[in-house]
Parts: structure tokens; C-alpha cells; sequence
């Protein structure tokens, strides 16, 4: 039973902790947070709670809340941290992970050269990695994710990739970010994504240009792929991974709908795991692939998530994926 | 174990099967559809399909669903009917009802002559309600039951109740459903809400005045109260109440925050049953209560619609609160 | 012909720009903005550009704008000072107006006490008041002025005001604030608008109540107002107010129309300087008057700003008034 | 002087009569509406009124409106008829146009086939055509109008065009359309958009995909253009356009922003008449230009309309571009 620490326990981190719930092989011993309100409340009643530095302890005690100690102390007692700190933060917990010698898993929001590597369990798969001398994972971000997902399941080769990201502005419990009413473009042409895929992919030839629009929402993606061998494209791969849910052509539900569902399915949570492709949109024509892909971002990097802790542990990844994909009630075969 | 047929299953209807599959006392044996979509799907899987016509049937068999008939026949094997239809479809399909002599809880966009009496749970523990006699019940919509539930919670009289409603305009599912940037006022004042809450207290001084705002969380409810005996007044009856969350003074969170925390919580839903009261602005002054309280539109008719089948067959509502509150985690002990 | 500094250039500074534009007593000399952007451009364009410090100019310079000095030039060949800086910055830039001895209008961003009277213009003609003692007047909030107007309106006496306001949370081109799908409520109840009120009417007994809402269109206030001589109001002296636009019952436009109405009208502005009464939703009923008001961020407190220019340079309201009205095209003729 | 009859008021109707107010060589003679609102009554008082129908005529001076007639009438006492109407309703008024043997200038809402060309000028003085001898003109749709003016103004050849076209999904004054929070794509891809731009190109290798986003501001479009040859590109053409808006890389303001500020300009309106490309999002790479242009559905096709009234009139297109742009304040030379 492997021992998770988690720091931070925000939109991500109450999903991962929740998934770890699932999983017979980890449990949560205790979450870190710095200011005391309702979600550490809930780290309290169901993990324990940390202050990240003995202030952040003292403030939460002061507010009535009982803490256990520090992130410090929580390092010491878990055997891998997971850090789901707002982004840069995970880069400033990371000495008292190194002085405790404890192996953890970031996330995206981090900049890449936090780990040893980032990582994707499809690519991990492809390239059939083996982490086994990494101390430090980045599980990459929900849109790269799910760029890098749909990349992995086209065997036949890819010349380029074009896609136009057009993201959810603010996740359901950021009241204070806009825009309320525009569409805001990336003064970066192209956005920094791409350089994220190629964390994976160095070859690649991609460019990715990004919006935000005022959604809660998830992401979408608008996809053009140049393909290499056009005429050994075989869809059935897309339609086979169980991370990626290519939906018959007969259902019109949007990402708003499909969150609906999944929040009020036996599933009981509103993450969507996979990647959401409409097929409907799917088009292949003069050896380009277009579609239309959904990246819920409380959703996609939670399963690699789980699968990066087992990596980091020296676990193999096909296991791991298997594992998690059953836990979690992620399958392909939920459309006939 | 009461047999339940539920005729639609859209944002209301998917949260009651939920909630009904979590009582040890009836089940869900079908569900009534008139279109082929993902719900259907659901539907099929997890309770038995049925179209509401036959035509609905041929066209939900000819998109590959196996229906198990009409709501006719679900009608026949069904205890009680729980109708969830779009407003004023359940009117159209009382006469099945009628026809085969079976209950039927209504929902409150229904209007209220479709039923016997309409009901609220804290209402009719005041008022000791007996409903053996009724054949059918309105469970009010989600705005009366917020204030209903209010107004049942001030035991030291109540001189007149205004109420302004923030009412959000769509619900998540509800793709085509604006304003996307207005804030669109009810040009009937008063609102109709305050006629609904009459049917509860028909001697009620209240008077309600309504807006839409581009929003899919929660309605939120601006209320003022002229009490009749101030100084009798108890806000411990407000902080006791299981379906009254009276949020204590340091926290701040917003109803997106609550719904995402729901979401994320062991209640494995993002439905909130309770009316949320935000301490922090609750204020009592010269013989007036004035706060703001946020309602779930998808939670807070739920734990109602699973006591009123309860009271149409003739069991008595207090019991039954006790038991739907326990079986949906409904307690007034989450905050210290 | 009055020279009017303008410190500011934002949403409020561009459109008393305009407004000033149109009289034929006063012009604008020059505009004074910290950072280069488009609106950079245009000040130096139409008015003369100038840095609020040293700093700033140098900054704006290198930006390839021509400065012609810094808020202490503009202030010595000013007559008067219009600042509409953003929040608190008009009170960090006062000790410049005061060592030139320059007066100045402010806006209600600014702390009450930053002035020698708080201002609105039927508050003005009601009392009869003298400003040429004054030094510093601070025009109020938009939506204090859009309650004050309407309090000056009613003659017959007012027991109370209950008023919850329901805000814009961003102006058009504020693309970083939220919320985006949340109802935000102000955590204290009473909102500050009512003391700002005060600042006009000291004995009024009002009450406020505030939420934010995702909207950039326009304010909107739900109104209830209790009545000392309920048999004596006269609806002829709301109706016949040029700054009130009290809409005929048969209309039904929404806010966002009415303000998409004023930008194709021959007015040429989106501004819509009246409170919108909407006729549909005016009730008089017990002694109690309830009616929902619009009030235009952008608009209302241009007209209030021009006769505050006036009332700060010793010239009578009611002149003013007519004045600004027959300038600005603010009529009570609208309709029929 | 042409004498221009309106049939329809809405959005861009109101709009192009603006614009023709602005022309000395054509002026408004009338406009028809169908329902009593607010626009009829503008509509009345500056350009005189007509029912569509005699049934709408009586509705309108039941209303207290004073209408001259129906649309028959008015296409009568016309030279050249604009309908804005509604998409669809154009094709209904055809008949009466052709009766009286008036020239008509259709809206993109209306199919291809309602007319005898499409038209774009630019497109048009490329192309250098004639159309005396038409008698129905329909003036592309704001997306393809920005679609083609881009097209037009690469002379180095172009490949392919591939357009994600991310489309506010309301006008302002629309108040009762969606999503309020939610990304929906549209399920045909290509969409329509691309077979619209050829109607102007019939051998454009063009792709467009499509999704609408709850804004009401403006369309932004993600461009990725293949050059034929490359180092021929010149991107002067692009920034010495009228009707392109190329701005400066230093600049970083929204569309959201560009349109509050074309609101307070001196062109007094919110309509941005040109694409507006962001020089900070332009780049070339690999014989690819990627950029991102807004383009403004409520300003876009005002000067084109302008334009397809002199064309149709047998006038030439590129004095009449000088004169429209003249008029409407449209150059190149706002920044420098």
C-alpha cells in the first residue's frame, strides 16, 4: 500500500485524491494546504490536514482547524508526494521533497524542468519508457494530454499537426477571472502548448494557436492533421482507447451535456478521464484528419496521475493503465 | 419496496432515479423517453426503457434502443408515477394515470390544478398534512421550495416576505438557452413565484420579483423579512435545519464553489439538497431579517419528490424525512 | 470656455471627453494616462497627451507618443481638473491639484472624504445647494446616482428603500475580471451603497443588498420602496424626470438592447445616461412602490459629471442641467 | 440622389441606414418592419415607416404607430431595395421586388441562389466585374466577408485555407439565445462557411470548422494559409488595406476592447468595419501565415452593402470603395 502525500487540494488534487480512494493499491495520508476554508475542512475530516510551512499550520489551526503538522512532516510519512499546487508553487516544495529523499509527481502547471521527465501514459506505452531512476514526474498539462492522447493512436504517420485550442477561461470555482464577454486570443503565435507536446514528442511538427473564451466548461480542441500514410489510417484505433471517447455519429450531446451526464452516472463525478472526440466531425479527406476533440481539465490528467505514481514506484505501465482505467470505470465499450 | 415508474429523465428525473436508488424502500422499475439521445442510453441500461407513445418507442427501437414499451405500460406495473416531463407535458400524461388508477408525484413546472395538493416537506411537518386521501402531488418548483423552506424555518410570525430572485437563466445541459450577456427582468410584478408559494400559505403576505442572469449554477435570493415578534425570533431553528445550510460567518465560498465542492465530496453528486444561507450576511435589524440564500435547481425538489411519494402512500412525512435525509447524507453537522 | 483637464482615460474619461466635446462652455486641454496603449493613441490624437508623472511620460514617450508634460503641467493650464482615475488613484494625485489650486470633480471610486461635497444633480436642485465655496466635488457611484435620481423623484415622502442591486461585474473591456458562470454576492449585508447614498441623504432610511453578476451590459436594481403618503405620490414627476427614462408599458426591450439601441441611434454613443424605469414593472400597491430600475454604468454619470464642472465653477444647477440635457440629447420626448 | 428602401430594422439594418446617412449620393426613403418595438418607433420618426404585410401595417398603427404603407409601397417609391430581414424572409420579399421591378441587395442570411452574384468588393475589384446587368446582389455573410477580404489580399498564391472559426453565438440585443456556458461545435465539417467563400472562389482550397461561443462581441477566426509561393508573400498588401485593420505588434488590445473603444471614438458607433488582424499573433513560417483576425458581425458587411447598392446601380466598384471608405472613416493610416 503505497503512501501518498498531497500538496494541494484544489480543483485537481480533490479528484486525484478521490481517485486514489479507488485504487487498492495507494492511499491519501494527508493533505497540505496554506489558507483555511471549506475544501480544507474536507482534507481534515477525510485525509488529515498539513500546513505547507509551520505559518501556513499556524493560520489553519487559528481557524479553528486541527492540523497534524507540515508539509515537511508529511513528506517524511508518505513513500511519493503528489503536488497539485497552483502552478509554480510545486517548483518551491520541491527541496523539502529532495532533503527528505521522496519521489513526487507534479503537475503541468509546473515548468517542465521540475522533473526528470514528463509524462503520458499512451506515450510511455509507445516508447514503452521504463522510470524506474526518475525521482521526479510532471504529468503534462490537460491540453497537452490530450493533444498527446490523440497523437499516440495515429499510427499511420503524422507530417504535422495544426490545432486551435480554445479554452474553458476559469474552472467552476474561480469566481474572479474573466473575460466575461470576449474571446481572447494568445498574443503568442504559436502558443506555448506546442512546445509542451514536444516534452514528448521532440519531432514533432506541431503548431497550436490558443483562445480563451468564457466557459467553466472544459476545452476544445480543432484539429488538422497532415497524415504520412493516409491510406494505412485505420480509425479503429481512435475508437479502441479507452482514454479517448469517440462518440457514434449519431449523438449531437455538447461538452456541457457530457458533463451533465457523467455528473449524474454511476460514475458520480463530473470528470470526463477521456478525451472526448464527436465523430460526427471526424472527417478524412486528401490525407488530412480533422475533428473536433473535448479536454475537460478537471478530468483528462487524473488518470495519469494515478498511473505516475506507479511509474515513479518502478511499476510497468501497461499494468498501471489497466488498473486505473478499471478503478476509474474507464472503458470503450460504454457506446455500441 | 414501491415500485416506481419515472416518466422523463432530464436534469430533474436523473437526479431522482439517483436518489431513489440510495433508498432502501422503492426502485426505479423504468423510465419513460420520447427521443433517442445519450439519457436514453442511460435510461436503457441502468432502469428499463420506454417511449411515452408508441410512436416514441419505434423511434427510440429504430436509433438501436430496446424499449420495454409504452409509459402506458410502465404506468401498469408502477406503484407511483414520479413525472419529470418538460412543463406541461405531465398534464398531457395524467390521464394514463388516471386511466390505470396509479399516484403521481408531479414536478413544480407543472401547474399546480394537475395535482390534489402540492407539497413541500417542512410545510406539511407544520402543518401535520395527512395525504392518504390525494391521488396525486405537486412537489413546488425549485424556487418555492427555497423559500417555502424559509418561511417554514421563522417561527416568530412573519409580517411580509420580498424576495428578489437572481434566477440563473439555463441549466447546464441547456445549450441554446440565453441571455449570454444581459440581465433580463420579469416584466410580471410581482413574479409569479409568490402565487406558488401561496399554494403552501395561502395567508402569506409575500411578494417576489424576478430576474434572469446568464448563469447555470444556482438561483440566488435576495430576501428581506418583517418579522411580527422580532424579539422572539431563534436563528438556531435556520442553523438547525438538515435542509437548511446556514454556512458559518468565515467562510466565503460562492454557489459555483459549493456545487464544485458537492461534486467533489463523498456525496458523489454536485446536486445540493439543502437552501444554502450564507452567514456572513445574514442580518437581523429594526424587525427585519435580511439574507441571501442560494438554491440548487437541480438539488433542492429532489429530497422533496422522494418524501412525497412517501406521502401519497400514506406514510407519514416526518419518518420519512428522517430516512431521505440519512440516505442522502442531508445533516446539519458538516460545519463546527 | 472652461479648460478642462482630464486626468484618466478609461471608460468614464473617454465618454466625459465626449460629452464635454458637446457643450459650449468648456473644452478639454489635454489628458493625462500612465501607460501606452490605444487609448494613448487617441488622447494624444484629439487632446494632448500628458504622463501623471515624470515616469510615466518618458514611458509614454519611448512608446513613440509625443507627451506634452506630465498631470502638474496639465493642472497649471487647467481650469478645472475632471479626474476619473481608476479607485484611489484621484486621492494619491489630489496634492497636485491643491498645490496649483486647481479644483477638482471626482468620481465615486474615490473615498467620500476625498471631497468637499458628494454630488449628484437633482439631489442639487432639490436642496438648493451653493458649491462655489467648494474646492472638490466627487460626483457619487453610478449606481448610487441611479438611486438617488429616483429618490429625489418621489415627493411624497419615503418611510424606507430596499433596494438590491444586481451588478455588472465588468465593463466591456475588462477582460481579466469574473466571474463567468456565478452569482457573487457582496459578503456585507447592507452593500456600502447605501452609506454612499447617504452622503447625499443623510436621514434616508435605505438598506442595500448586492450581487455580482456575469453581465458587462448594464446594472440592474429591484426597488422597494415603502411610502410616508402613499395617497400623494405622483408616477407624472418620475415620467416627466429628463434623466429618467420611464419606458411605456408595451415596451419590453432588455438592457442590452436598449444600450445596442443608443449606439445606432443619431445620439451616436452607447451610453444611456436616464435610469431605465420599465413601465411593465412599476407596482404601486399597500403604500409600497416596487419597479425595477437599469442603470448604464458607462452613461449615468456623464451628465452629472458635466454639472458638477459647473457647479465647482460657481454656476447655478438648474441652468446647468438644461444645459447638458439639450447638449446630450437627454430628453423626455423619447416616447409617446 | 438614390432613394433606398429598408426592409427590415434589426441589427445590421440599422446599421446600414447609419451608413447610407453618412453618402451623398443615396438616402433612406423608408423601412419595413413587421412587429411593434422600440426600433419601429425610430424607425418612424427618422425614416418612415411600413408594414411588411397590410396585417403587419395594421399591427404597427394599432400600436399607435403611424405607418405610409406596406412593403409593396415602399419597394414602390424605391430605386433599389436593401432587405436585412431576417434569414429566409429575404427570399419571401423577393416576389415583391420582382413585381415591381426594383433591384434588391440581399443579406449573406439569405441562400446564394436569391440572387444573381455574391458579392465582396474586394473581391469584386480583383476581379474587375460588372454588374449592371444584375438585378439581385446578396452581400456575403460578416465570416465570409472576413474570409475573403484576407483571400484577396494574399497576391503570392495561396495553397489551402484552413479556418477554425470561433463565432460569438448572439448579437447584444439577443437575449434569449445560448449557451451561457458551454463550447458547441458545429457537427458539419467542413462547415458551411467554406462552400460560402465559394461563391466568390470557385477554386479556393478552402476548410472551415466552426464552434459558438457565449459572447456577443465579435467572430475570431484561427487562420493557417499555405502559400503557393512564399517568397513572394508580401504582408504590405495586408497592412495597406483599408478594410484590414493590421495592428501594430505593440498593441495587445481584445475585440471586446477594440469595440468599446470604436464605440467612444469620433466614428461614433460600435462598428468596426474592418478585419482586425493583430499584428502580435502574425507569423510566417514554412511557407504557412497563421494569424488571428476578429472579425466584427454587426460592422463588416456595412461598407460591402454600401458598395453592392452602387454596384448594382451600374457604378464602378473602386470609386465607390474610395467614397464608402471616405465616408465611414475607414483608413489605414490610425496607427502608425
Amino acid at each position: 500500500m503505497k503512501k501518498i502525500g498531497l500538496a494541494g487540494f484544489g480543483t485537481i488534487g480533490r479528484r486525484v485524491a478521490n481517485a486514489i480512494d479507488k485504487q487498492q493499491d495507494m492511499k491519501v495520508v494527508g493533505v497540505s494546504k496554506t489558507t483555511p476554508d471549506m475544501t480544507a475542512n474536507i482534507a481534515e475530516e477525510q485525509y488529515g490536514l498539513y500546513g505547507v510551512s509551520n505559518k501556513n499550520a499556524e493560520s489553519l489551526d487559528s481557524a479553528g482547524l486541527n492540523t497534524e503538522g507540515t508539509l515537511e512532516d508529511l513528506t517524511e510519512q508518505s513513500d511519493i508526494i503528489v503536488d497539485t499546487s497552483p502552478s509554480g508553487h510545486g517548483e518551491e516544495n520541491k527541496s523539502i521533497y529532495e532533503e527528505k529523499g521522496t519521489k513526487a509527481v507534479f503537475q503541468g502547471g509546473e515548468d517542465s524542468n521540475v522533473a526528470d521527465q514528463s509524462y503520458n501514459s499512451y506515450v510511455a506505452l509507445d516508447k514503452n519508457t521504463d522510470y524506474t531512476e526518475c525521482d521526479y514526474l510532471r504529468v503534462v498539462s490537460c491540453n497537452t494530454t490530450g493533444i498527446s492522447r490523440l497523437a499516440s493512436s495515429i499510427e499511420s504517420g503524422i507530417q504535422w499537426i495544426q490545432a486551435t485550442l480554445i479554452r474553458r477561461a476559469a474552472d467552476p470555482n474561480e469566481d474572479s477571472k474573466g473575460p466575461i464577454n470576449d474571446t481572447v486570443r494568445s498574443s503568442n503565435v504559436p502558443s506555448h502548448h506546442a512546445e509542451d507536446v514536444k516534452e514528448l514528442y521532440p519531432n514533432l511538427d506541431i503548431h497550436t494557436m490558443a483562445v480563451k473564451v468564457p466557459v467553466t466548461s472544459m476545452h476544445m480542441h480543432s484539429i488538422d492533421v497532415k497524415l504520412e500514410q493516409p491510406e494505412q489510417f485505420d480509425v479503429g484505433k481512435l475508437k479502441n482507447r479507452n482514454r479517448i471517447n469517440f462518440i457514434p455519429e449519431q449523438y449531437d450531446e455538447t461538452g456541457g451535456q457530457l458533463s451533465e451526464l457523467a455528473t449524474t452516472s454511476h460514475r458520480s463525478s463530473d470528470s470526463i478521464f477521456e478525451n472526448t472526440i464527436w465523430g460526427n466531425t471526424f472527417q478524412k479527406d486528401n490525407g488530412r484528419i480533422r475533428l473536433f476533440q473535448g479536454v475537460h481539465q478537471r478530468g483528462v490528467t487524473v488518470p495519469e496521475t494515478i498511473d505516475a505514481i506507479r511509474a515513479i514506484n518502478g511499476e510497468p505501465v501497461q499494468e498501471s493503465v489497466r488498473q486505473t482505467d478499471e478503478n476509474l470505470g474507464i472503458t470503450n465499450s460504454r457506446h455500441r
